[in-house]
């Protein structure tokens, strides 16, 4: 394995997936995979996380920062673009195993003249505001170059522009730029050192950017390099000026130099690599993706910063408006509570210091409680509007009801930090607010449930679930579940709150119409479907089943416009049994405790036929459950679409006429989900570790770390045998249930379970 | 006033509107207002009253019987038809005080030939299988006629062919055609007979018909007539063979003689109109559109039977299936209560015969009780179907929630026998059903109902109000004051039961998952929206105020197709204010009692502009609480759009792609209603007659009568009093609030109330 991904040659129809394929960034910025020489046409963007911006009545979207990377060099006069320019060879490329990206071009001029330009960059990830570029040029001729080269404030923006009041300067050979954005008026400080000592060069102030233009005489086949040094800093981050802190950081970077900084970036990459790494024996091809799917995810965890979650693309762009959704809780946060339990805390934090935008969500729509975003943005207020697709037929908007009706958002945030509680036992999160934010969320579904008299329970109406082609429906399976988990939760977390802060405990349920009779009575009386007898199946909602019982290929056959939406009011899939993606089957996952292996069985052969995937976020849980189910066959695939998703890139680009391209977090969790929960089976319930291996029949074994409870094990399965191996101190042994018995691991010793 | 209609010229392009305008009927049938020559191209149809059937998949609608007047006419081998002849005079004309059908045609052949031909129909009042036709033929020339008329089987059908085995036969000069429907295999006959003795015939078998083919040579100026007597029986109709009983009328039909069969049918007219007749003074327009409106009515009306209803388009067609809607009890009732009220014992003894559908259907969707048909046939199954309405842009059926949701149709049928009984004081509809459909109405809201234990309130959620354009909506306030109202009605009635049939009131009980106990709980926790204390206004259901407030041409400018549906999933009214028909401001009418003047200004002026007045049902409820609110030139307009929709024809023929030409029987009820219950003030609660008149500035006096517990009064209402004069027998006196003040009527002595 070489952890390398590499195109071999230019295609310009590729140039916006490649700009998602090959991203670097660390969880401050993301940086989308162009080439020097693109600016905004071809989507080029600095993403900023946390920082967002609304122009006039558009959609509030993250806030592109100006390029500090921008580069056109020219040969006597010719730009050395391969948008233009005749290209001979060309590859770009990706270490992910260190986060380095690199390109290699070489143009032809004339016949007998070519020139070759190499550059490198990285997004360190151990100076959070640090962009770094080295770019290399070769002529086999004596040639003369210009390279004008700097900051271009002139951004990609989807709704904006965002940035105003541009502000060029040069301070002893370092350009900045400082913007202020349009909304808030943050500043967004950009500055730029260089090392080039070999030529001339003057400073070109430019109206959306400044520049530098460097001379370059050339002799023939040599090589001539220098290295650009930005940093990007905003009134956001706690500096007293940061203009100042960027003008800083870009000449303390100079100073240490390129050598010395890649060197300590990839010591961080190590860092992540040795609590993450998993490694398949036997598959290449999933290997390969499962690792590019967790450097995903590394590039963009906020290990940095309570108040930062991650956003559905990432920090690919502005797509998604930059927003927070179920994607964190549901199907990354697993591989960080697992492996980095610190960035894990980080995304729970996220909910507790947006608790008051969930809180008016909740007021705004007449309940109690905590209402959290659909899409959360930085302060919880929700970025979700109401008409989210337009119509492809007539070109209206069309009226949607992810903001009003994805109720379970509230239960997920509350299982994602229980879920952080239990694995870790890190009280704090609860007296740090996460009780407070798990009883809001408690009280929400108390005053949004009702009761039915003649049946004598509760039920939760009027809610769209995972499958959102079904909008508006009554006892949703999955959210009923979620429901009724995050009632028992909340009882659970005052329980631990009254022991250790019981002040805060107390101001909760003097601030609460609600009371915690209220709530037992609801936890003991919630209406949660349940197989049918029969047939085990589970009704996704009341009256699904009455649906019409299309398949896949007849209903794909009803569309008339490719992009059209199969959800919303008349959407092909709203009256029928075809689903947007995993819902029972989700729900099979979470709480696979609950339900028997016939059940699941039963439950999985129907759905998934009847499962469109029209999400990413469908074909992990399909994989998770089957493994669950013991057929690793029938996993194997949908494992192989989730983690491929961004090295592919033939993910759906369009709803109605919505772009929404960019990266996958959610299916690259799931990648890692589906092999280290799904085929290992592994399942950690905050007392021990159960591990049911299902292997697909080409993989030889799987290997990964757990870092559980601050103790670390590798451990390796195979067809055979399971063998844990405690790394370093276990004052807090963990058991670990493998063949449905118990076997403690004691520290220093390796353990090793034959498989029954 | 003459009490007649006429066309004066023919016009191609009317020949569908004025079969509706210049219809005929008796209750039994229905006879479209087509001309002799004309067959099921120009929708000729002898619509039957409660005869339905389905032909394969195609939806359920009524029969219509084979056309017993199609007569075509050579006149020396060219067709007397307005269709292919040249036309010099027309004239059509409807005696509505009759129910008289008249037209006149003068052709032209040569230069200087002209034939006339002149037909009066009518369909007997006095024998409800008997239509009867009289032709004249006059030529200025000597000539040559040939006369072919008869039966025609090739009917008219939406939905069709309805009609099988059609089974020609002549039995001592009567015509015969007998077929059986496709579904149900219910016998249709009709038997023709005719008074032709002054030339030479021959009958013509055909494949679809039978007909005679009569030869006449006419001297000039002369004169020459016939008669048809026509005659339907279906197996519907309680004879041992309808084929014979239909021989039989007509023979004896064709034995009395037409003069004689047009006094007594003229006979039965008179006693309608004595019991109904309203003389608007000073208002012509007003007069003759009110007088046709209930005549519409009375050619619908089953005064002979208790298992039939009045479908929304009459007995004009099968457009809506020949389906009742709560068109029915809402608009149609009142007028039938206060002047025939056996006619609306009938009406509702129809819901006491249906209540097993009714169960079914409650039952089909987990519910108890009776959940009566949107659109109900002969035995109480919804023919209404789950896709009503084609979008235009795609083609694709619309799912629509008429169906499913408007359970208010359960509250409007006890309502509906809840006013019957208190008009009448005749407990034996209790006892012979009524009670029983009113207490599964309630138990089907309690089952239906939802607790809010936050709020502590009973709730009605996710139904479709009148307001069809917003489905699926919370709390709709006419919806939960209707439901409110039949919970409170079943307990009256179940107190009333009690008293006169206990047995069954036992029976009631024992069969019920409810208790009373639990109808007493909802009828005094449920919660019904009032008006906000600053506005005054009521909210139509749940969070309507958040939706777009838009004006209607604001509205109107954005459609892209006339044809397109407002309502629906994607429909451009439904994520607006604007709604199709009265709603709130029908709530204000029914429970006109509970609210103030203030309140009910406010919401008219509010939701008057938000109005699109999509349904016929909606302008006559906002002319009676415009007049309520003592408006009454607010309200006239509305009173005429109502009235005279059937006149001229002009409301909206299409939904999406769906023909809903017709009648309008709900409109023709409204037109009663705005004017005696409106404009004349007119409230009776069972036990007192509210007169509150407001007359538009042009009437000088309105004049009606009314039949209340079995007493008839006239009443004259003018600007400065009201006169009543009691008429016949008075034992059980009935006392009139006028000036808010109560006045005793005496057996035979006018009372005169002046105005204040």
């Amino acid at each position: 394995m070489n952890w390398i991904i590499k195109e071999n040659d230019f295609n310009k129809e590729r140039i916006i997936a490649n700009s998602n394929k090959y991203m670097i960034g660390n969880g401050y910025m993301g940086y989308r995979g162009t080439l020097e020489e693109f600016d905004k046409t071809q989507l080029t963007a600095t993403t900023l996380a946390g920082v967002y911006d609304r122009f006039q009545d558009k959609w509030r979207e993250p806030v592109n920062a100006p390029n500090g990377l921008a580069t056109n060099i020219y040969c006597d006069g010719v730009e050395l673009s391969t948008l233009s320019a005749t290209v001979i060879h060309h590859t770009q490329q990706l270490d992910y195993f260190h986060g380095v990206h690199e390109r290699s071009t070489t143009f032809q001029f004339a016949e007998d003249h070519t020139v070759t330009l190499i550059t490198r960059r990285f997004c360190s990830a151990s100076r959070l505001h640090l962009l770094v570029n080295k770019i290399e040029l070769r002529s086999n001729k004596a040639a003369e170059f210009v390279i004008r080269t700097g900051i271009d404030g002139d951004v990609w923006d989807i709704n904006g522009p965002h940035l105003e009041q541009l502000n060029a300067s040069v301070t002893e050979n370092i350009l900045q730029l400082d913007a202020l954005t349009h909304e808030l008026k943050h500043t967004i400080s950009v500055a730029e050192a260089i090392n080039v000592t070999f030529c001339e060069q003057k400073s070109v102030p430019h109206e959306y950017g400044v520049y530098r233009e460097i001379k370059l005489n050339t002799e023939a086949n040599e090589s001539y390099s220098f290295h650009k040094y930005v940093a990007v800093f905003t009134s956001l981050d706690g500096v007293h000026n940061c203009s100042v802190a960027a003008y800083a950081e870009s000449k303390e970077a100079l100073v240490t130099g390129y050598e010395a900084l890649l060197e300590e970036h990839k010591q961080v990459w190590r860092e992540k690599w040795n609590v993450s790494d998993v490694k398949i024996n036997g598959d290449k091809e999933a290997q390969e993706a499962l690792r590019y799917s967790m450097y995903q995810l590394h590039i963009i965890a906020p290990g940095h910063s309570e108040r930062l979650s991650i956003p559905a693309r990432g920090l690919s762009g502005q797509v998604y408006k930059g927003a927070v959704f179920w994607d964190t809780e549901m199907f990354m946060l697993p591989f960080f509570l697992y492996t980095q339990p610190k960035i894990a805390r980080n995304l729970m934090m996220y909910r507790v210091h947006t608790l008051d935008g969930a809180r008016k969500k909740a007021a705004e729509y007449g309940y109690e409680g905590a209402f959290f975003a659909w899409e959360s943005q930085e302060t919880g207020d929700d970025a979700c509007t109401l008409f989210n697709v337009n119509d492809v037929f007539t070109g209206r908007p069309m009226r949607t009801y992810f903001r009003d009706k994805q109720v379970h958002i509230s239960a997920d945030v509350a299982h994602g930090i229980w879920q952080y509680y239990t694995f870790t036992g890190d009280h704090s999160i609860l007296t740090d607010g996460g009780a407070e934010v798990i009883w809001e969320c408690a009280r929400f579904f108390y005053s949004y449930a009702y009761y039915n008299s003649r049946k004598k329970r509760y039920e939760i109406l009027d809610v769209t679930g995972p499958d959102e082609y079904h909008e508006r429906v009554g006892n949703n399976a999955f959210t009923n579940n979620m429901v009724k988990r995050t009632v028992n939760i909340a009882l659970e977390a005052m329980e631990t709150l009254k022991i250790n802060d019981y002040p805060q405990y107390e101001k909760l349920i003097a601030g609460s119409e609600t009371t915690l009779a209220q709530l037992y009575h609801m936890n003991n009386n919630l209406y949660v479907p349940s197989p049918y007898e029969e047939s085990l199946l589970i009704e996704q909602f009341d009256r699904y089943f009455t649906l019409e019982d299309v398949t896949l290929p007849e209903l794909k056959s009803r569309i008339l416009n490719k992009n059209e939406y199969l959800g919303g009011g008349n959407g092909l899939a709203t009256t029928t049994q075809i689903l947007k993606q995993a819902d029972v089957i989700l729900m099979l996952h979470l709480f696979k405790d609950q339900y028997d292996h016939a059940t699941k069985q039963a439950n999985w052969t129907h759905y998934e036929p009847r499962t469109e995937h029209g999400s990413s976020l469908s074909s992990c849980i399909y994989a998770m459950v089957a493994t669950d189910v013991g057929s690793p066959n029938w996993a194997y695939p949908y494992f192989l679409r989730t983690a491929t998703i961004d090295l592919t890139g033939e993910s759906k680009q369009y709803v109605g006429d919505l772009y929404i391209g960019g990266t996958h977090p959610a299916a690259n969790g799931g990648a890692w989900m589906a092999t280290v929960l799904g085929f290992a089976g592994v399942h950690f319930n905050g007392q021990r570790v159960q591990i049911k291996p299902s292997l697909p029949e080409q993989w030889n074994s799987i290997r990964f770390p757990l870092l559980l409870k601050g103790q670390l094990f590798q451990v390796t399965v195979d067809s055979k045998a399971v063998v844990i191996t405690p790394q370093g101190d276990h004052s807090h042994p963990i058991a670990f249930e493998i063949n449905e018995q118990l076997h403690n691991v004691e520290a220093g010793q390796e353990l090793r379970v034959e498989l029954s």
